[in-house]
């Protein structure tokens, strides 16, 4: 670790195609036919690492929202599938990690560990997993379930995975391949070790048919905020993609995450917490404002009401929409993302919200909006007052959101030297000064 | 169809990556340490499309093989993913296919569906899947089983799981998306459909969250041989890979499989037989026997007695070398390929190998030597006898045999008008002139 002054990580995140915002493929700006494009996300990737960002942070799902109409009329359904694209966007990039949103819930932990060292290789050192559990009926049912695993037992079953996943990316030892062509000898079957897992949800035998990775084991990148998500990130974790929100919150969050980690051996600084950021930047101040108007403008009112209605699990849709909710949502046998619950009864009994401000807050997360200044002034902020090591962006709309913080925001932060001016390492684990894991084997072979 | 002079398919085949010999990397020309590089594949399937190949055929396996101490020591035991390969691999060509060999048996539809979908579109239009079942118990013990699947009920699964990922690609309509900024429509609902498969191995409501891939379906692949597998290719294979071997066998079994065709309503020409042709080309005869020469000094003899004890399933390390294999292997039991079994049976009784000359075989295929006219004579004798529709080139070794044929052996196919001289269209279906599947919804909608 260098001497110098702290810098912060960025990521620039993609889960809607077009944007971060559920309707951005109507913008003027968007290209909603090229959303299966390569030269699309290229375009998009190219632009993140000329801006020096650590990460393209690929968000995921594995099934289309269909449980209300408006989610198929109005919404960006299609997507490409994270591996395929990721891999696809190595050969065009030399810097900026690729992280990969992969469920635990539905996939097995051979595949994903093979397909995470792979990448690994391919792009030099810079792969990473974004580790999620799947929490829609819709998805259990493209698996072959009814229902959505609870949960408790989801963490449970994504802890497993991991494990068995770095278990893996252990099979061989940094130095087990020997290519020794004179002998004959490809290997050194001392240095290759079965991992001979057996657990509730999984055993595996392996070895893996890869390598051990670049990266020793590619970042993993964990976003849960339930207390489960928490101690899993403080346990596992080498990046948080946290909430954002209130800068209280996310103090709190941030110290929560930290405390937890000395119990599982680790120092604080293995861990980087990168709050969500929505930015939408202007030249001025009604530059920005009308760039926000337009963005707002975006979704029908309907599919924030459809959205809200999914979330609650019964249909709100017929409520009068300029009065507020009339209950508060129960947390008692809720079954999807707690920490989003928590901040949903925030807005009903603290903010009061109407019916239409909830439906429109189900469909424009809450932006920074200003001039470069502002906006560094606001990261600046969080970074120095302990809410964040960095900050993972998302963009209302594409290509114009991420270009104007490319081109007006990180200029300003490398001003004031809290961002990198060039890329200093090759790996993302050199990107974010993150320690190379040895491996289980090293000591103490087995 | 063109009413042009008959030309055949060619595809580039790579299992072990240094190349089809298990112990390749030993080949003074190989670049052992080089086989997790992208730039190595890169090479490879750049060479492949300069000799206008239809088709780079990835082959795969789901586990390393570690029965016997020689598999670690001696073969090549590592190799990237095929997805996470193939997308790479898109963005270095332009016309040349890319089958990824994906087994049945321990996948989930939707997960396979997704990504050849996005490798179809990131390619635009040059996906194809090689639809392989499991049959080694290490597989499976890296998937929560002891044993690897029945033989019949790897088929049942596997077909279910081709109609479901098919299910799954006409989701959406051709023409379903409608990306209209101006109405806020993205889709026409009536254009997507959910799939509710509710079979024995597999329960997916669908749809899929990528839309339909620009060949309608990417192109199949199948290479089983047994009677399971010969009805399974008849019915929806539209490439055979096919095992080689003497050219009388190889025509019966293209009159087999084009035969059993019509019951499902298919046209011969809908599916193309390429067998397995492994070339040693040289300027002269000699030139060729010195490169066989030195590719079949390559593997230690304990390394194709252990791979026969493996098929075999019992050990055979002990037996005298110069001594016929003192069993007839037999058939009542066997459970991995049937058809390699008949093949080993016959070398046995009619050929009389010696274990040393079996244990040879294990390692060294059978290769076609000789100049480039020899080789060409060779291919263009099965190609118009009904032997074949095309050819599934193995390398014994890498760079320099796919260097010869495509520098040596392409030309002279070309000259005899055997072999397109440049592509003429841009989708692998079009390469091997295949009708781009309609939507089963198209007519009478669902």
């Amino acid at each position: 670790m260098s001497k110098e002054k702290r810098q912060m990580s960025l990521g620039a995140m993609l889960f809607y195609p077009a944007g971060e915002h559920i309707a951005s493929w109507r913008h003027p700006q968007a290209e909603a036919d090229k959303l299966m494009d390569f030269e699309y996300y290229k375009r998009f990737i190219q632009t993140a690492e000329r801006g020096k960002f650590d990460l393209f942070f690929y968000a995921d799902e594995v099934y289309l929202w269909d449980r209300f109409e408006s989610g198929i009329s109005h919404a960006n359904t299609i997507r490409p599938e994270p591996f395929t694209l990721l891999s696809a966007l190595s050969v065009v990039t030399e810097h900026i990690g690729l992280a990969a949103t992969i469920s635990t819930t539905y996939n097995e932990p051979y595949h994903i560990a093979r397909k995470l060292a792979t990448l690994d290789y391919l792009s030099k050192g810079r792969a990473a997993w974004n580790i999620v559990t799947s929490q829609a009926d819709e998805e259990a049912r493209n698996f072959g379930k009814e229902k959505h695993m609870d949960h408790s037992e989801r963490y449970e079953r994504a802890k497993e995975f991991i494990d068995v996943t770095q278990g893996l990316w252990d099979s061989w030892e940094d130095d087990a391949l020997l290519f020794d062509k004179e002998s004959g000898y490809f290997a050194d079957i001392n240095k290759l070790h079965n991992l001979d897992y057996k657990g509730k949800h999984f055993s595996v035998r392996g070895p893996l048919n890869v390598s051990r990775p670049p990266q020793g084991y590619p970042v993993l990148i964990q976003a849960g905020a339930s207390d489960a998500g928490k101690e899993l990130a403080a346990a596992k974790a080498e990046v948080v993609f946290g909430p954002g929100g209130p800068i209280e919150n996310a103090i709190s969050l941030y110290e929560d995450l930290k405390g937890r980690m000395a119990k599982y051996g680790r120092e604080r600084d293995e861990l980087k917490i990168l709050p969500a950021v929505s930015a939408v930047v202007g030249r001025t101040e009604a530059e920005a404002q009308e760039k926000l108007a337009i963005i707002e403008g975006l979704a029908p009112v309907r599919l924030g009401l459809d959205l809200l209605s999914h979330f609650l699990g019964r249909d709100i849709s017929d409520l009068p929409l300029d009065e507020p909710l009339p209950f508060i949502p129960e947390i008692e046998g809720f079954n999807q993302s707690k920490s989003a619950l928590e901040r949903l009864r925030q807005m009903v009994t603290e903010e009061k919200l109407t019916v239409r401000e909830l439906a429109r807050r189900f469909t424009n997360r809450k932006s920074v909006v200003g001039t470069p200044e502002q906006i560094a002034d606001y990261l600046e902020e969080w970074f120095v007052k302990g809410a964040a090591d960095g900050f993972n962006l998302v963009f209302p709309h594409l290509p114009g959101c991420l270009d104007d913080f490319v081109d007006l925001v990180v200029p300003e932060l490398q001003r004031r030297g809290l961002f990198r001016t060039e890329y200093t390492g090759n790996t993302l684990r050199e990107h974010f000064q993150l320690q190379r894991p040895a491996s289980r084997f090293v000591n103490g072979r087995s």
